[in-house]
């Protein structure tokens, strides 16, 4: 769908607003001016960050994979192997007066032009021709000329060995394909995860975490038989559950989104095989596990021209955001037998798998691939909210789940054994939750701190509490006030924090 | 204390069974070849990995910490300003017969020379001469020069900005500061820790994952004023505490370690002061909380000509291991206002807290700074163990908390309604454990298996557990067999699984 590519004011405010309450700071090193397309996690941001990764750990490992950790740093042989080295490039366009350069697909984007990513260097400088665009900067013309610019970041290991910091985790996922042999025993689907780090130099990023040099993956590769994608027996347990689908032929007979079974999907051959149409669905539980709201979330088939050749199917999830519309924020692939090949053809080794009669195959790959700042960003975005009494009163309406700090514990005053008490069930609960102790100010200013910062429960410990060992529990959204017992604290504050 | 530099044949028989048991594989990458210092976690080390982060997590956050997480890559001024680009380098020397390069003050450490890091570059060349050091793979004489090889990984930002990827977490950890003033509502301490990559270009690092080029490290940074320094409230309940320590005094005087009270430790002014006393007792806290035994610990004080020019005092955590002796898995670092006077003289920004009549001041930085993959070798190392019957019988010993794998499932038969109860089970442990589903061969080869990888329970569901709604827990080092109802499983092994 439509993308907004650059920081407008909704995104503005919000990104001014997570830099001062300690989610993203940047970019960085701020202290020394900063470089576009790096951020810190600060105190706030990075709980909410393990929260995010956590969620998606457990959901994984609820499916049976595994998760590894590859190096971030390989060297040259396997990003030429894996194409990186010869085609993962940006294409730049730069202005014949100011000499600024641009990534030539986005400023056509942002005029207008859909999937200009998918152009060729010839249609991107037609477009240009025909649009007359002119630098942003200083408005000058553009030198008509494209010139590709490598996303890769070089390094060097040892004295000469050239390298590159991974522009994506999942090439390294393949690799220990051998060691999956030996842990499952030879018996397919082999089922891996990775959580890390990937580095991409891009061409003047601006979209704040959704765009950046640096950032965090999570993707998930399961290696399987073709037989197996036909007869998944996760499948049949799940055939009942509903996704909002735009498939490439809704797209382009102009039809919008629509709410159906993965049975009836399959029925409709909006998906090609079981095991594809679970990776779809497996991929919108991962994402409605870190709190992103089900009617926020589409999934949409890649039209032909928008994948890659060997790709047999692509979907995105988009979450639509209040600051950048609709955003790709995870891709499901069928990346068919591809990379074993590729890699097996470089490496001079045998990728395979054996099947029941001892007949040897290369198993296909079915990948979800995404970032974790984006989702990350999603939460900020669709939680921002503002008190309809007063504007000024900022809360994130985090579900309690996520919420970095989960509780927070005041004694009304710190005095007369109020902050003693309030320690002692502060450090009770910490064992189990997120908790945040705070005995500056008045109640009323600490419960605003809280709720700024998403905080979905805050205790207050006054004279009352000594005597009848209860605390009153004030609740962010409807700001109400209940006194529970501090006996029942846990278990009540167990039951809310799973919501 | 002393130290193996090499893989001897307990490391290489632990090394060779990390890999077979998918704990470590490498180095990377194996497919094509392998370049040294490079290492993945497999899907058992991973989990391995995982339980030690979330252990450094859980005793950062209960002690006030917050997590943050800086960019990996920063531009040229930071690592100017940190004295890394000048001066994080090691000594080389080359071989003049057949060009090998090899770190001068290891291949002299290899040779019984204590401390040769510490050397200088005069120091290094006239203990050559008088050593009568030949090249290890030819026996050629060496050029007897020292070249400096940095440490610093180099990349490029955008066209042409000089960027490194960073070799420690801890200065980017400082460069926050200006943010941590508002978070902790400047009112020190401000306590901050994180967890992530650093690499280092080692010239042919040759000890596992003990000196890797890419490795994980935690690190917590606390920032006081000199008077928190001498009066700590933390202090005081922890300060009947008792460590084995070893200070520089009594290395010089040639004494054996003493364990001894914190209280005891200042009186002695063994530690300087109560923060940095607290600062030790915590990072021995942390090595606990990661399941390394108590009696395998050793804090050991830099001698003065160990420690850097600005530190004021520097200790050492050593482990002992079974492979390489006495190994430095943490540093504690008195680290004095050096870093923000430099960062504020560099970025020209000012970088000061506040005393109560508001008058300025730089704070002081106490570090606490270790890598994870040292601790995750160390568990590795020293709860690998061969059953007495059976000297090819391997069982690593984990402490269950850290097990990666803390409860396998077995069904007796995949049949009869055994492996859907089964299934049933696992099904509710894996909510709270991490647990294996195993159905294939008999029990016994089972629980070999299990033993291997460290899992500590393994339970199996037979025909009597249908009726009686039982299975039969197997403790893996006893080898122990009983029969527990399944309604008291979860809260039985939560109990077990706290060891």
């Amino acid at each position: 769908m439509s993308k907004k590519n650059t920081l407008n004011p909704v995104s503005q405010e919000l990104t001014a607003f997570l830099s001062e309450k300690d989610f993203v700071y940047g970019p960085e090193p701020e202290l020394y001016g900063g470089i576009a397309g790096f951020y810190t996690y600060g105190p706030l941001g990075k709980r909410l960050k393990n929260n995010l990764e956590n969620a998606i750990r457990t959901v994984f490992n609820q499916h049976g994979f595994f998760e590894v950790e590859y190096p971030i740093i390989a060297p040259a042989a396997v990003w030429k192997a894996s194409g990186h080295l010869d085609s993962f490039n940006d294409p730049v366009i730069i202005c014949s007066k100011c000499a600024s350069s641009f990534r030539a697909d986005k400023l056509l984007e942002e005029k207008g032009e859909k999937n200009a990513e998918h152009y060729s260097d010839q249609k991107l400088i037609e477009t240009f021709k025909k649009k007359e665009v002119n630098c942003p900067n200083c408005k000058g013309r553009f030198n008509l000329e494209i010139k590709r610019h490598s996303l890769m970041m070089k390094t060097t290991i040892g004295q000469d060995t050239e390298a590159y910091n991974r522009p994506e985790t999942a090439t390294t996922t393949y690799l220990p394909f051998k060691h999956y042999q030996n842990f499952f025993r030879d018996k397919l689907p082999f089922s891996v995860f990775q959580i890390g780090k990937a580095f991409r130099n891009e061409i003047s990023p601006r979209q704040h975490v959704l765009r950046s040099r640096e950032f965090s993956q999570a993707e998930s590769q399961l290696f399987v038989s073709k037989e197996m994608k036909t007869n998944w027996p996760s499948f049949k347990p799940v055939e009942n559950d509903s996704l909002l689908l735009w498939t490439a032929e809704m797209q382009e007979k102009n039809k919008k989104p629509e709410t159906m079974s993965l049975k009836k999907a399959l029925q409709k051959k909006a998906f090609q095989n079981q095991a594809f149409a679970w990776n779809v669905w497996l991929s919108h539980q991962i994402f409605l596990a870190m709190g992103i709201p089900n009617q926020k979330m589409l999934l949409r088939q890649h039209k032909k021209d928008e994948r890659a050749f060997y790709a047999e199917d692509a979907w995105d999830l988009e979450i639509e955001l209040n600051s950048f519309d609709w955003t790709e924020c995870c891709g499901i692939h069928d990346r068919t037998d591809y990379d074993l090949k590729k890699h097996a053809e470089f490496s001079k080794q045998k990728l395979v798998a054996k099947d029941e009669k001892g007949k040897e195959f290369v198993p296909h790959v079915l990948e979800i691939a995404f970032g974790i700042d984006r989702p990350f960003f999603a939460l900020c975005d669709l939680f921002y909210a503002k008190r309809k009494e007063d504007q000024k009163r900022i809360l994130l309406q985090f579900p309690p789940k996520m919420a970095p700090i989960q509780v927070a514990v005041f004694p009304l005053m710190a005095k007369d054994g109020l902050d003693k008490k309030a320690r002692e069930i502060y450090q009770t609960l910490e064992k189990k939750f997120l908790v945040y102790y705070d005995e500056s100010g008045s109640i009323g200013r600490r419960y605003s701190r809280m709720d700024a910062v998403g905080t979905p429960y805050c205790l207050t410990i006054d004279y009352d509490s000594l005597e009848k060992n209860d605390v009153t529990i004030r609740e962010r959204d409807s700001m109400k006030q209940t006194r529970i017992l501090i006996s029942e604290l846990s278990s009540i504050l167990q039951k809310y924090s799973e919501k």
